[in-house]
């Protein structure tokens, strides 16, 4: 096994250190985040930042990167206060991934890349009809990452638009019967096998599979 | 497509609920955190919530639930200033899992759950023999975040502990090859099978495959 110290990962290219801090967090979830300006001009932008912060209130995060390096969504978002978070799945891959160029603010991502825009009355942000689970959140607080200029958006879920038959029994989302994807780094995609779930694991128990 | 409000969901049984949310954010990275406390007694859990926030500097957070239902690691961090990062393989999945029992603060889940304690001098913090990728990091900052009392905390990456074969030739960690695994929820587990990498996305470019 390789030790590599930070001072060795600073001296890197650019380009090859992004590749290899990125991926040492772990797979991630791919969605899309979807917002209109004050004008109503629709975004459409990939995530894979996007992280559970709690049930109960119901709080998703997301981190949003410099606003000189993207700063379309989370502009949108404290322009109107609601934003859509939309599931990758596997058939809409490679257009969601496109959304993450830098396309100007009056290009309307949907249609540059070709996903169908769904809006949803009362709910302000568009959807994404592909998307077979996605959700609205209204914002709660966007705090401020002073140590490399990021920003995690907090928000509410106040709408959740999902077919009943994947979900569980006991509540869980069979995610790959819906067909949603993990993420990994800057571009790399994955479909998902399940290994098994677990019981609640309690001190001197042992791990029992569901 | 079946729509669910925020009152709807409020509704349910809180473990009903608990399982459903958590699901909607999509795929997690599985993640042991490894640290010690002031008197150098090891503590290790998992974490279904590291993130990345960014490469230069080389920041990762992760959530930590309320003091209440999870001090350990938070505090052991907060006392030593010090903790690792140890990928989930799904050849310790199990053993993973049951890190999330509330042992006492005096047990070592190191010793409890059957995995091997790595010191590598002079970092304070133990690492998990077993993982194929894991790294130190040194604390920046913790946030509190007062809506639901979680916290972001925030380090920064000191070493890295890796086998140079699953490093691609641009910075890209296979980690399939290095059988990390995906979670989601609170007790699924998932291999992975890579769809595609894709080039860096420009408008008016069609998307490439890596």
């Amino acid at each position: 096994m390789q030790h590599l110290s930070i001072q060795t990962i600073q001296s890197w290219e650019r380009f090859y250190r992004a590749n290899f801090v990125n991926c040492l967090s772990g797979f991630k979830a791919a969605n899309l985040i979807g917002t209109v300006n004050a004008e109503g001009q629709p975004n459409l932008a990939i995530f894979s930042s996007v992280i559970h912060l709690g049930s109960d209130p119901a709080l998703i995060g997301y981190i949003n990167r410099p606003l000189a390096a993207a700063p379309h969504t989370i502009e949108n978002i404290k322009a109107t206060g609601v934003y859509t978070i939309n599931h990758v799945s596997s058939t809409i891959v490679a257009k969601a991934h496109q959304t993450s160029a830098k396309y100007d603010q009056e290009i309307n991502e949907f249609e540059a890349v070709g996903l169908a825009t769904k809006f949803i009355h009362p709910i302000q942000a568009p959807f994404v009809e592909e998307s077979e689970i996605k959700y609205a959140l209204k914002l709660v607080e966007i705090v401020h990452i002073t140590h490399n200029n990021t920003f995690l958006v907090i928000g509410e879920i106040t709408d959740v638009f999902i077919n009943e038959s994947v979900v569980l029994e006991d509540g869980f989302i069979d995610l790959e019967k819906a067909d949603s994807i993990s993420c990994l780094g800057l571009d790399a995609y994955f479909t998902t096998n399940r290994i098994a779930r677990y019981g609640y694991a309690k001190p001197d128990m042992p791990v029992k599979e569901l």
